[in-house]
């Protein structure tokens, strides 16, 4: 029995983020794709890529979905890399609760990775909002330096 | 001090199976990208999505490529789903040493995820050539039955 993709519930927090019914510390956002951050980091500058496309999971994300999805990553990689000033940059993606997602709407976690720190657990604590603002405009005044 | 990119060394192992000086097990390939299974893989069914673009990281990496290597990506993790069926799928994309790259040419990793198993540590076992060999066999046949 492999993994099976669910069906697509627009119930679930990003979907209510992107409808705008819940808020986010948004950091970019364009025709196809939004970034804003975990609230939950794993490390100070952890920031989730979210496709506007309504699917679960990268089998079932367009291709055309999935292109802006890697371009808007990479966007975010180059932000992350110059506002946290990381020693690397890690790129994940779950599918399924038994590989950690959490919301089954597809997302790409971009975490900036340090020689001497190792990771918070996923998904346990919650950062204080002034935190996640100010690291938010750390992004969002990186991302404004940085060309396309 | 931010993470800088490396000059792209063309020596790298990944550009020597590109030119095919080295051997690989290879599941997939098209004009920009191509796939074969992990040599020291953390679970059955580890898979290298790599573009054939000659970048080190996901920062330097051109958009096209970047496209590309996602739809593979996809493509792979179908594959990998229907061949191993595991309960979950996860993708992963390193850049840096600390962030645990080992070869510096951009490359993804496709990972089964089993609810009841964790996974090997990266890059230690060398597996066996002949169960190697079996798996790709399997990726090779599922990619097969599987529609673009």
């Amino acid at each position: 029995m492999s993994y099976q993709s669910p069906e697509y519930n627009a119930a679930n927090i990003f979907a209510r983020i992107l409808r705008g019914e819940l808020p986010c510390y948004k950091v970019y956002e364009d025709a196809h794709t939004i970034a804003f951050m975990d609230i939950m980091p794993q490390a100070d500058g952890h920031t989730l890529v979210v496709p506007k496309e309504g699917a679960p999971d990268i089998l079932t994300l367009s291709p055309e979905a999935a292109a802006a999805a890697i371009h808007t990553t990479q966007r975010i990689a180059r932000a992350v890399n110059k506002a946290f000033a990381p020693d690397g940059l890690l790129v994940t993606q779950f599918n399924g609760e038994a590989a950690g997602q959490t919301v089954a709407h597809i997302h790409f976690h971009v975490l900036p990775r340090y020689t001497d720190q190792s990771f918070r657990r996923h998904a346990r604590e919650q950062q204080q909002a002034e935190v996640l603002k100010e690291h938010a405009d750390r992004l969002i005044a990186a991302l404004s330096e940085l060309s396309d």
